[in-house]
């Protein structure tokens, strides 16, 4: 088995970043793969969209995955540093490998992940950088209501 | 202001985990109030009704609550103490008070949450120790599923 390149594993993270910010949402996205590069689950923020402020990118490729028995074989690829609420995700579910776009615009919790185990990745990729930084010039209330930091 | 009950908002928390239960899910429910105790949004775990991992109770009670520009004023209730990823929700979200129905059969990170601040009142509670207790003797694949621990 080789293990997948984790730039071709962003790639998909951003395209669906990309397409949250064509719907008008937060332009973050994530996809879940198994640790062979097989896609088990991609989304991108839905707060806008759906209304919903639990729908993260992250959370949104985790359930886009389904229900497994267990995420021990799988690589979670995000183009934004993870939230405390999924870095969470990450860590309940015991998914040992974070690929992670950029870490310039925001921190979450990606170097405590680190610390607890999960091999973390940070591409520093020019494009998610200035996508995000981009978005949050724009919409500055948006992005602080998705980190729940009052404006 | 009068501080609302804990008990009293634990007993909204409750009947959810019941209404789990009764729908042959995960019996863990959950609510978020503001803090003079007026409810904004209540749910249950929905793994098995909804096929959806992310729909811990009180990742459903938040998504219930609906878009808020933050959340300073607000109360997380729970029967469970809550698991790596909604207590990443809690400290994400700046949620500044939890209440925890029991810690008995299983511990997640309020003790972590109460090191970042957040206000925790662990009540244990005889009806939600029973509650899980019985949960997990039952079903043992389907707790380990939802808290991503291989069988």
């Amino acid at each position: 088995m080789t293990a997948p390149d984790p730039a071709a594993l962003l790639a998909v993270a951003r395209d669906e970043a990309l397409l949250g910010r064509t719907e008008g949402g937060v332009p973050i996205g994530a996809a879940l793969f198994t640790a062979d590069g097989t896609l088990l689950g991609r989304g991108h923020n839905r707060r806008v969209q759906d209304d919903d402020p639990t729908m993260h990118a992250e959370t949104a490729a985790f359930r886009a995955a389904g229900r497994r028995p267990h995420y021990q074989d799988t690589i979670m690829v995000t183009t934004l540093s993870p939230c405390w609420y999924c870095s969470g995700l990450v860590r309940q579910f015991g998914i040992p490998a974070l690929v992670v776009g950029e870490a310039r615009t925001f921190s979450g919790g990606h170097a405590w992940l680190a610390e607890h185990g999960v091999a973390v990745t940070v591409l520093d990729d020019p494009e998610c950088v200035r996508l995000m930084r981009a978005f949050v010039a724009e919409h500055p209330g948006l992005w602080h209501e998705d980190i729940g930091v009052p404006d």
